[in-house]
């Protein structure tokens, strides 16, 4: 009996890459490569931060992950359109089904749990259209742990009180997927771009193209 | 002063894209992507699996990559050509500087350090033409923690019994040249590939596009 609706923000609510059309306004012609390249190096700082010891926010991370891209891509990024870009973070557009689902789910707990810090994830969620019908953040940067470690997920259980297959977990990123179901979660992966699985023994409970398909499983 | 020169394997001494030939082989015109996939999935599926929790070798992560690259690129994978495709791995060639440079370093305990599980990395080193210049053979296998953790790179410290910045650490790797500064010990980046530095507030204490860079040094 699922309890909890928990989703992850960036990528899973959130479209990451609707940064491109502020990359291409500073940068143009690019906006779509430093988009794409922004966000490759943002999982992967945090995940070299995590096994590296030594927790940065996700604010940090994502700043360095976007002097990365502009650099890889030869343009020079003045302090202002830093911020500028980095601002384009707590205005995400959400995907389109998102606040329609999320109404239909008013009898459950609806929780982000993000990655994000509390200073990129807050005003992203309170800015936009789903804010009534969220009834909790929690941010892996509480514990200082990122997901996928099994420290995180935990932390997350702890602070919604449930047992963990009261909770269903939400993401579409697959190694968050995966680290949810490890950790005994139950688990749609909502695979928006149509990825191929992952070829590991870990595999989610369910797979949807987008959110509408958690409506057929509550 | 330094007393060990310590070596990173997969992509530092040895070609890992050295097995598209053996794909191209068996998959005729793919070789190359699947190569370029397999490594690329190999190295994110032994983060997923360090951060998850639940150690897995990793002669079982390359063979998921493996498995992953082949279904990306839409081709079917039998059981005889998965073997002699992961035994491709245990043959990858030496870049054409290596056994040179080792010969001119006697003078230091020469080092292989890999995250290659003993069944792996042992085949490798002792078929190659630099098995009489390598001293010790240390696999993060041994502890089941990969690089760029620093319980890995702690246990390599700790077996050769010698303080941190005695020991000269060499990688392409930038994943593992971070991980290895962040630790303590003396960095040199083999960028064979001229990548870009990551945009991170830890960097190598030294940069080569190939291992005679540290002939200089020493």
């Amino acid at each position: 009996m699922i309890k909890a609706l928990v989703f992850d923000a960036y990528g899973t609510l959130y479209d990451v890459h609707s940064v491109k059309a502020a990359c291409e306004s500073v940068f143009p012609d690019k906006g779509e490569k430093i988009s794409a390249i922004w966000r490759e190096k943002q999982v992967k700082y945090f995940f070299q931060r995590q096994l590296m010891g030594g927790y940065r926010p996700f604010d940090e991370v994502t700043r360095d992950a976007l002097r990365y891209a502009c650099r890889t891509e030869g343009v020079d990024l003045e302090t202002e359109d830093e911020e500028r870009l980095m601002m384009a973070y707590l205005n995400l557009e959400l995907f389109e089904e998102v606040a329609d689902v999320l109404e239909k789910c008013s009898d459950k707990q609806r929780v982000v749990f993000s990655n994000g810090s509390e200073s990129m994830i807050v005003p992203l969620v309170e800015s936009s259209d789903i804010h009534t019908h969220i009834d909790r953040i929690i941010s892996a940067d509480e514990i200082k742990q990122y997901k996928p470690t099994p420290a995180a997920y935990a932390y997350a259980l702890d602070q919604l009180g449930l047992k963990r297959d009261e909770v269903l977990f939400m993401s579409s990123n697959t190694w968050d997927i995966m680290g949810a179901s490890s950790f005994g979660f139950q688990t749609a992966w909502i695979n928006r771009n149509k990825d191929q699985p992952e070829t590991l023994d870990v595999q989610p409970d369910q797979a949807y193209t987008d959110l509408y398909g958690i409506l057929e499983l509550l």
